[in-house]
């Protein structure tokens, strides 16, 4: 019975050995093969999607937050706390509530899409709309979780990398060796980071034969590093990369150049574009920034050496962002409640 | 490497050895221990829930979605047709799309909610409104199928419950027993009656060594098994179980019967505190219509032998229906720019 990722993974993961584990049995999510992109593309590769969409919170954030929240609760802490009004508030909300512990979430105020926080609140997460912008909100989370027994969980918390290199252990246990290339949206830039990390250590523990070449994708709204400068105001509709200041930017940097791989940018349209064809013609559907990896695909994909195999990461679930399906949706057929006027539509 | 559940349950499933296998790696979904509801129904037994919104559209219908679109695959047909506002007519597409082949929902014109519809239309489905009422587009589906080359995935396509019987082979290989008892929401009453099919399988094979006491759960408002009798206007919140006169309501009611099993109502306001109840303890988010299961362990729970093994069946994603869940949060908390002022709010 799989039992999460730190109960498979235990012995590359700096957990003790009495450790209360807090899961909800993340991970263990499938590798689909979509030789449509392939075709797409124009290139002879073996194509894989891996669907983090899939874990329990609908994104790959849960890899991290077992790690994070299952080290909290270890060192005592009652209440975990971070800024964001997204995928991570979602995943720390969830785990905080498995954990029996209280979770609060920082969040400018003003222009809250309550949508996008539905999901941390159905959880139980505090949401606190602070009357100032995003570096005020994390400066505040940062004081507080110094001054009083609280866990801070964004992105600067070191355990969530942890976390979420296991994805790279398990595409390497589903194909038994690492794929040629790895293509996967960059925001914040700790995913590809904590990929490469994964890679690496099964490399060097003899399991795999190579480190793929890791291509990271960023919107070309959004794009530091491809561009090398901060992006003051960020902006792209995949909304889970705009950042313009990430803050694994070394450590992407490191990655990228470790596994002779690349950063590049797509466009907003070319991510739109992305995201329509794999609903269509794979039948997987994700969040924009998901897309970013199939548009980067379809753009980049020359490159790439006849023969390879290749896994785009599709780090969130289309679901979580239903506005954006909306708007990509085309329009209903009215027809008369007749079977000739039906029969013409639907033939 | 996880191949889906046709691969995986073969030689239980009617499927030609030489089949073209349409899946997307469905099945394979976690059993969560959730000791928080045996306390919070204040009984001594293991409590699980299985949690089939982690299949690839959020809900079990992708169990029998990738029997139905597979069987149409190798009968030669271009095109999959229901009539579905809800997860049917998702997992339709999502399947239609992954096999390349077209697929049309039809639904009953006027106060349709596009958010529901939103999934369908991203797989690429046509989707046409009629002028008419569910019947009527229940009536042209199957009339268009009998005279073209169009397979009806409704449920009254019989390969969807052999797939969906596979979710008690899974409990069961997880348990290595089945579980004393299994309650499930009841709305068309098909998943009541694969599970049961699935468990009877194992049990005949020897692989386990009981079958489980199925509770079915329905609606106050939608209870026509419960209360014997059609219900002309069914009214609930957990809309994927409005269903006044299910398909499969005698085999349910065999169901029920051979495994000494009950059906029962929960109320409007029952499902929607078991929905907050599972988000906020456990950290899992379902659609109210999976809540159900919650409020039946609640409600009936006492009538449960001590030292028991029970799974609740979350039949789907929480992420379909962000209305409700937004509805069921909390207010956000506004406060000042100001370390003093969050200090409060938070502690």
């Amino acid at each position: 019975m799989y039992k999460g990722l730190i109960d498979r993974y235990r012995k590359f993961l700096p957990v003790a050995d009495d450790a209360e584990i807090i899961t909800l049995n993340e991970g263990n999510t499938p590798l689909i093969p979509v030789p449509e992109l392939a075709k797409a593309a124009g290139i002879d590769a073996k194509i894989y999607v891996k669907y983090e969409g899939l874990n329990p919170t609908g994104s790959f954030k849960d890899r991290g937050m077992t790690m994070a929240v299952t080290k909290a609760k270890e060192e005592g802490m009652k209440v975990v706390m971070c800024a964001s009004t997204g995928n991570t508030s979602a995943s720390a909300a969830a785990y905080a509530a498995r954990a029996g512990m209280k979770s609060v979430v920082l969040i400018p105020d003003g222009n809250i899409a309550l949508g996008k926080l539905a999901q941390s609140m159905i959880y139980g997460a505090k949401v606190v709309a602070v009357d100032g912008n995003f570096d005020d909100c994390l400066k505040y989370v940062r004081d507080l979780c110094q001054r009083h027994p609280i866990a801070l969980v964004n992105s600067i918390n070191p355990y969530r990398l942890e976390g979420q290199k296991t994805a790279a252990f398990e595409i390497v246990d589903d194909l038994e060796d690492a794929p040629d290339y790895l293509i996967i949206p960059v925001g914040n830039a700790g995913n590809i980071s904590a990929y490469f990390m994964g890679f690496a250590q099964y490399f060097e523990a003899g399991i795999s034969t190579k480190i793929p070449k890791l291509w990271g994708m960023q919107a070309a709204g959004a794009a530091p590093i491809v561009e090398n400068r901060v992006f003051e105001k960020p902006e792209t509709v995949a909304t889970a990369i705009r950042i313009g200041n990430p803050a694994s930017w070394e450590k992407a940097v490191a990655a990228r150049d470790k596994s002779n791989g690349r950063i590049e940018k797509v466009t907003d349209q070319e991510i739109l574009e992305a995201y329509k064809l794999i609903a269509r013609t794979a039948g997987v559907f994700c969040e924009p920034a998901s897309a970013a990896t199939v548009a980067g695909l379809i753009k980049y994909g020359r490159d790439i050496e006849p023969g390879s195999t290749v896994v785009l990461v599709l780090t969130g679930n289309g679901l979580k962002d239903p506005d954006n399906a909306i708007k990509s949706a085309p329009e209903i057929f009215h027809v008369k409640n007749d079977i000739r006027a039906i029969e013409e539509v639907v033939l």
